[in-house]
C-alpha cells in the first residue's frame, strides 16, 4: 500500500497531465485513444520475446495479435507478398535504428545520405552504428533538395548508397520522393543500394491521401517503419517496422535461450503495445482511418487560413497535418507545449485536434502578433 | 468500438495468458505486481522524451518520478555522490546497449571481454556497435574463469580492456567478481579499462544479500544496468542503467528540437514504466524486497532439496533464487516454460512463486525421472 503521501503526489501528476495534455498541439501524438479494455492484461508479465512470427516457450504473449498489426501495415505499405517480416518496436527511433542496421549489414561499405531536415535521431544512430553518411540540403520545404542528392551521389559512385527518406520531417512534414529518388539511382547506373523510409508520421495514413506519396515497398523502399503513438495513438511510444524478409533472413541468428530466430534489437519485448495497436486498427477500420485523416486535413487547412488572414506567414506542405508559422513567444511554446527549431515552430492537427482548440491557439497567436505591432508603432 | 468477434478474442486472449501465467516458472518474470492504480495514467499520450535530468517542452510526462527511481537505483548500486546519471529503459538489453555504447566512445580501441554464460544479446549489441570482442571460459558454475581471462587480458595489453561482467548469469545465475577482476587488472598495470555489470535479474536485490555479491561502482564499475520487469515485475519489459555522469557528459549532444541535452538511446521514451517502478519501490520499502528476497531464498533452497531428495542433480549457486537441473523433457519444459540451454535447464524462484507451485513442479520433474528410471528397468 502506498501512503498517503505518494497517493496525493499521484493525484497531483494526474491532474497536472490532464491539464497540459489538454493544451498541447505541438507534438506528434494523438490523444483520442482509449484502451480501457486492455486494462486487465497488465496484470500479467507479458513479453513477446524474440521474433513475433517463430513461437518461443514463454507462453505470457500477444505474437498473433503483433503478427496482424505487422500484417496491416505490410499491406498498407504495400510489402511484396511473401517477402517481409516486421515487428512492433518501441517507438520510431528502433524502426529506423533496425532500417538501418539491415543496411549496414547488406552494404557494409554504404554510405547513407539523409536530408539536413531530418531527424537528430538519426545521426545518433549512425553514429552508434558506425556508419558513414553524408547530409544533404533541403529545399525549403523540408523535402531533400534531388539536384544536391544526385550530384552527391554521382561523386561518391565507389559506395553503394543508403537512402534515408523523410516521409515526412519532423518540423514541416516534408515528405522525400523515394520513387524520384530511386529513377534517379536508376539513371547514374547505381544498383547496389538500400532505401529506407522513416514515415514515423506520416506512415499511418500516407497510404490514404490522394495523391499517394511516394514512400513505400512498391516506390522502391526497402524497410518502412511508422510510429504507433502518434497518428493512431498510445499511451507509450510504439511503432512498426516492416522489411524485405529476404535481406532480415541474412541477419538472422539462432538462439537456443529462448527458442527462435531473434533478429529483433530488443530480445524482451512489450507485447502491451501491440494488442493496443491491434485493438485500435480493429475499432477504427479503414473507414476509421480515413475520417481521422480527413479531419486533420480539413483543420489544418482552416489554421493556416485563419493564421494567415491575421497576415502571420502560417503554410503547410500539400496534404500535411502540420502547419509551420514563424518561432512563437517562449510563453506559447510553453503554454501550447509547440515544438521549435531555428526559425519555426509548428502545430501538429492530429485528429483528436477539435475545433475549439485551433481557435484558442489561434487567437493566442494573433493576439500575440498585434500587440508586437501595436509596441513596434509607439 | 470492436465487433463481438474481436471481443471473443481478446477473452481468450486473456484466459490463455492467465492460464500460461500459473504455470510459468522458467522465466525471470516476477508475477506479484499490481499497478492498478496507476491505469487511469493510461489514457494520456506520456513521452519522457529525452534526457530525465532536463526539463523539456512536453509536459505530459513522469520525469520526476523516474529521477527518483534512478535515484533509488544509484545509490543501492553505490554510486559515487554527484557523479551518476541514467534512466529508465526499455529493458535488460538496451541498458546494456548503454553501458558498452558508453565504452565505446570512451575507448575507442577498446577489446570487450565477457564469460561464455553471456545473455545471447550482448553478442548481438557488439555486433551492433562494432565492438571487437573475446569470448572467455566459464567455470562450471558459470561464473567467469579468472585464470582465463587473466591470460587473455595479459596478452592484450595493447588495447584497453571493457569487462562485461554478469551479475547473474542467464541460466544459473552465476556472478562474475567485479572487485577481484579490477584488482587483477591493476595488478597487471592496466589503467585504462571500462567494467559494466549486467545485473539484470540479480540488481534487483544483489545490494541485500549477505555476503553482497561484488558489482557495483564501490567495486569499480563504470555502469550497471538492471531489468525491472524481473525482480520488481511488471506487465512490459524495463529496466534501469546507471552510468558515471562524467562519461555520459562526454557523449551529450545538443538538440535544439526537443529542447534539452539528449543521452538516452530511445529518444521518445515511455513515461509510464517509470511511474510503475515508482510505485513498486514505494509500495514495498526497502523492508518489501527484502522480505521477498528471503523467501525466494528460502523457497529455492527447498526446490533443490526436494530434487535432490529423489537422486535429481539440482543446484544452484551461493544466494541465488535460480534452481538448475538437468534438461527437462520437452512436456515438462512446455508445461513450466521453462528456459533450456544445452544439457540443463531451470527454475527462477521468483518472490511470487509459492511452495504449492514449487510442490507442484517437483512432483512432476520426480515422477518423471522415476518413470525414466522403470522403463530403463524393464
Amino acid at each position: 500500500m502506498l501512503d498517503s503521501n505518494d497517493r496525493e503526489r499521484l493525484d497531483a501528476l494526474y491532474d497536472r497531465m490532464r491539464a497540459a495534455n489538454e493544451v498541447s498541439l505541438g507534438y506528434p501524438a494523438a490523444k483520442d485513444f482509449d484502451y480501457a479494455d486492455l486494462d486487465r492484461f497488465f496484470r500479467f508479465p507479458v513479453n513477446n520475446i524474440g521474433d513475433p512470427f517463430a513461437d518461443g516457450t514463454y507462453r505470457v504473449e500477444t505474437r498473433e495479435f503483433e503478427r496482424e498489426v505487422v500484417q496491416f501495415f505490410a499491406d498498407l505499405f504495400r510489402a511484396p507478398r511473401d517477402d517481409w517480416w516486421g515487428y512492433v518496436t518501441n517507438g520510431g527511433t528502433e524502426g529506423n535504428l533496425y532500417g538501418l542496421y539491415l543496411a549496414r549489414e547488406l552494404l557494409p561499405n554504404g554510405m547513407v545520405y539523409y536530408s539536413e531536415q531530418t531527424h537528430y535521431s538519426v545521426a545518433k544512430n549512425l553514429h552508434f552504428l558506425g556508419m558513414r553518411h553524408i547530409t544533404i540540403r533541403s529545399l525549403p520545404s523540408g523535402e531533400i533538395d534531388y539536384e544536391d542528392l544526385r550530384e552527391t551521389l554521382k561523386i561518391h559512385r565507389d559506395v553503394p548508397p543508403i537512402i534515408f527518406a523523410n516521409v515526412g520531417t519532423t518540423m514541416t512534414e516534408a515528405r522525400d520522393d523515394v520513387r524520384r529518388i530511386v529513377a534517379m539511382m536508376d539513371d547514374l547506373a547505381i544498383r547496389q543500394r538500400y532505401v529506407h523510409s522513416d514515415a514515423a508520421l506520416s506512415g499511418g495514413y500516407a497510404g490514404f491521401l490522394h495523391p499517394r506519396p511516394s514512400y513505400d515497398f512498391e516506390d522502391g523502399a526497402d524497410s518502412v517503419a511508422v510510429s504507433g503513438h502518434k497518428f493512431l495513438g498510445a499511451p507509450v511510444p510504439c511503432g512498426v517496422v516492416v522489411a524485405r524478409k529476404q535481406n532480415v533472413a541474412r541477419i538472422a541468428r539462432a538462439i537456443d535461450y529462448i527458442g527462435n530466430l531473434d533478429t529483433t534489437i530488443s530480445g524482451s519485448r512489450n507485447g502491451i503495445t501491440p494488442l493496443m495497436l491491434w485493438y485500435r486498427l480493429e475499432e477504427l477500420g479503414i473507414e476509421g482511418i480515413r475520417a481521422r485523416l480527413a479531419h486533420s486535413l480539413e483543420l489544418a487547412e482552416y489554421l493556416v487560413a485563419r493564421l494567415q488572414s491575421a497576415s502571420i506567414d502560417a503554410w503547410r506542405n500539400p496534404n500535411a497535418i502540420t502547419v509551420v508559422f514563424p518561432r512563437a513567444s517562449e510563453a506559447l511554446r510553453a503554454k501550447w507545449q509547440l515544438a521549435t527549431a531555428g526559425p519555426i515552430s509548428h502545430v501538429i492537427v492530429l485528429p483528436n485536434v477539435t475545433r475549439e482548440q485551433i481557435d484558442a491557439f489561434a487567437d493566442d497567436m494573433i493576439a500575440e502578433v498585434q500587440e508586437r505591432k501595436q509596441l513596434a508603432q509607439h
